[in-house]
């Protein structure tokens, strides 16, 4: 779906405010805006960037073709001039951004947009719904995949969301360590590997378990996993275990999808083994979140299947990234670092270059944030700090760079965010609430107009 | 996007199942599925049924087309036969349904799915997802415009959820209530009214507060809101009614998006009324739910925009819905009802028929549920309990009923909700946890086969 234009997935405003602009010969003054978080939701420990692949779609597929031109004339709200921009609109300017995959922390400048106002004012909206969405999710997964330790995590919250979004929750994912999806389209999309075997109604479609469990194996294997608790769990195993063995076979898994699952679990794994089905495992599916895979830690389980509370951010349904204006061209041409500054959601303006100190082990210690005049300048701050630059070039001058959209970003991501969190101290990995993994430090090295 | 295929929108044990359930040769046996929520969210006082419409286009959509097919085939996980049914896959069943915009409560049959197991089995993701986020928004809509009385409620929600997401969210909405959104495509594919005229990011493009004020006046006329929280939110609203004064006319209103939104609007109307501003309105825009709107019923504010909580569904961000096998054929052509019966999640199985009893004043008091060998059936015993029947025909043998998704079926949700939620007794508007707001009877008068 990614050929369909997203222009018109923005609010209003973004429209009104460019023709405003225009009208008052501010909007191609060269601006900066930058996408952060004021706080992680719920004292989590740190936030995952992802959706920036699909951000880069929205950008390129960013345009108002005579249809979107069509409505918004017609809506009457906006000039000639304004209309005639819209038409020829392509995206010109820079897009840096933390690479997918990438912990983040509040106040960590994600993305940064640098272009005319008129050009980086209006992708707010798309560019926000992406990355909050995503962002969410793949911190969600994060956390679930950290709980799970090496157990595999699969997504199954496809009917638990608006059905597009679901496609990029799967991917959002993948980012946080799941390694499979129930969803198709996700699957299809982003190369994921599809996994699912059957439902409680294919059991009832059947007239006795035995036949239902007889003909799942009889298409799907003896390595198929068989779901037992439609009826007595304990019958359901020996059932499921037979039914393979009456094909020859060992029976791959059973799925428990109700009722006390740690118990279950050491119930079921008993019982297996005293049937000699040691080698058939266990996998678990029933209103998990990180807190109840954490709780089956020590439980005999082999994998967990996550709906609901992935695919809705476990709480945190948007990831709570704002787009602000940081900086822009003053009349004659020199920068200005602008913010908010009423008495409430004071933001720091100015462009920012960020990196992360490491100590000597590779261990993170610090997000270091620095106001700067360009990225050079920023950089330059953050070698003299010893500290890794976070921020990769999406789009460089409109020209998208493909390294991070390419087949295999999402597995790049993937093993970035793995090294990611890896680095970070022990402390970022609890999943109780409290303080940001690592420190932000916010400098401002820029010496010229602010306000 | 309704032209594109839905059907890869889909968990792959759908598929799974069916291939299973052809070669078993129970695929073509005749069942009724249901979806239902088990419980309230939150301990919320009834449900908000809505995405009817966008089901209907779904299941339209819902065909393999070769690039499906082809998909699927390398996937190499489905048989040959299987294949070929989905190529030909057409729902030629039947769907009733609550119609959109009906107040529900749990275990209503919201929606009833009549056909094959194989056409209806494979239908369960994308209903669901469909149903699932549309209702959690569409509730969440409806307690928020509950608190608002009727003060005008505006979805500007798009940047905290999925991007297409925020277009369903928009829609749903309506049906709760709300009469605009900022979100372009919802406003175009649904003809509802845009709203938004400018972001702080306006303000701090332009050299001053004065400037962006007589900008945004300019082309916006005097009518617009300015955001007056920039800077000093007193010196804003000062500038901001000279601003329009100056333009030779009375500012349409002010927006306030950060702070202590109850003492600001007492004190932002007193200075209102004092300039002599006082056709000038209030909106307020800032982490709204439906309690700060019901904490703001005593303040002097015009208008709510709701962003966040709106598009995540208020703390519920999916409505819970399931989707049962609640009856299906015998070998002998005869129906039985089945249902999960482990001791977790058991459900209650047969076709059901809905109803809600209302008193001679024409309050609701309660709901029934009656198990039914078909429709008439039930129909014949909600007429005895003098009852109103609940669902329509959506779709019948494959026909889909037109009237539950022409052009106005949104204007007709919205005014159906506005009207089954005046209904309800007083008790069932409050927004503290609770019970359902009436009680639903379940009866079973099918004589036939259970299990």
């Amino acid at each position: 779906m990614t050929t369909h234009s997203t222009a018109l997935l923005t609010d209003m405003y973004e429209l009104t405010m460019l023709d405003s602009a225009i009208h008052s010969g501010t909007a191609f003054r060269e601006s900066v805006f930058e996408v952060f978080g004021r706080r992680l939701g719920g004292g989590r420990r740190y936030g995952v960037v992802a959706g920036t692949a699909r951000v880069l779609d929205a950008v390129e597929n960013f345009r108002f073709d005579p249809e979107e031109i069509e409505y918004l004339r017609e809506q009457g709200f906006l000039s000639q001039e304004t209309l005639d921009f819209l038409a020829n609109y392509r995206f010109s300017g820079s897009i840096y951004g933390y690479a997918e995959g990438e912990c983040y922390f509040p106040n960590s400048p994600i993305l940064t947009v640098k272009g005319t106002f008129a050009e980086a004012c209006i992708l707010e909206t798309v560019l926000l719904s992406i990355l909050n969405y995503d962002s969410a999710v793949a911190t969600a997964a994060s956390r679930m995949t950290t709980a799970a330790h090496d157990r595999p995590c699969l997504d199954m919250g496809a009917r638990r969301a608006h059905e597009v979004a679901a496609v990029a929750a799967a991917r959002a994912a993948i980012i946080g360590g799941f390694t499979g999806t129930s969803n198709l389209e996700a699957a299809r999309q982003y190369g994921i590997k599809p996994i699912g075997t059957a439902a409680h109604s294919f059991t009832l479609l059947h007239d006795s378990e035995e036949e239902a469990f007889a003909a799942q194996i009889a298409t799907m294997g003896t390595s198929t996993t068989l779901l037992v608790d439609t009826y007595n769990v304990t019958a359901g195993v020996e059932k499921a275990v037979k039914a393979a063995r009456d094909a020859g076979g060992e029976l791959g898994a059973v799925r428990l999808d109700s009722g006390d699952l740690v118990a279950q679990a050491f119930t079921v794994r008993t019982q297996l083994d005293n049937l000699g089905a040691t080698s058939t495992k266990i996998t678990v599916t029933s209103d998990l979140d990180e807190y109840a895979i954490a709780a089956l830690g020590a439980a005999p389980v082999d994998s967990y299947g996550v709906g609901t509370k992935l695919v809705t951010g476990s709480g945190h349904p948007t990831a709570g990234l704002v787009y602000k204006l940081v900086a822009r061209e003053n009349t004659d041409g020199t920068w200005k670092e602008v913010a908010k500054k009423s008495d409430h959601k004071a933001s720091v303006g100015g462009l920012k270059v960020a990196g992360r100190r490491h100590d000597e082990t590779g261990r993170a210690v610090e997000e270091v944030v620095v106001s700067a005049r360009d990225y050079q300048q920023g950089l330059d701050y953050l070698a003299s700090q010893h500290a890794r630059p976070l921020q990769v070039p999406l789009i460089e001058n409109g020209v998208i760079n493909e390294k991070y959209r390419e087949a295999d970003s999402l597995a790049l991501a993937a093993e970035r965010h793995r090294n990611s969190r890896a680095a970070l101290p022990y402390a970022a990995w609890r999943l109780s609430e409290g303080e940001p993994g690592i420190p932000t430090r916010l400098e401002d090295i820029f010496d010229g107009d602010e306000e």
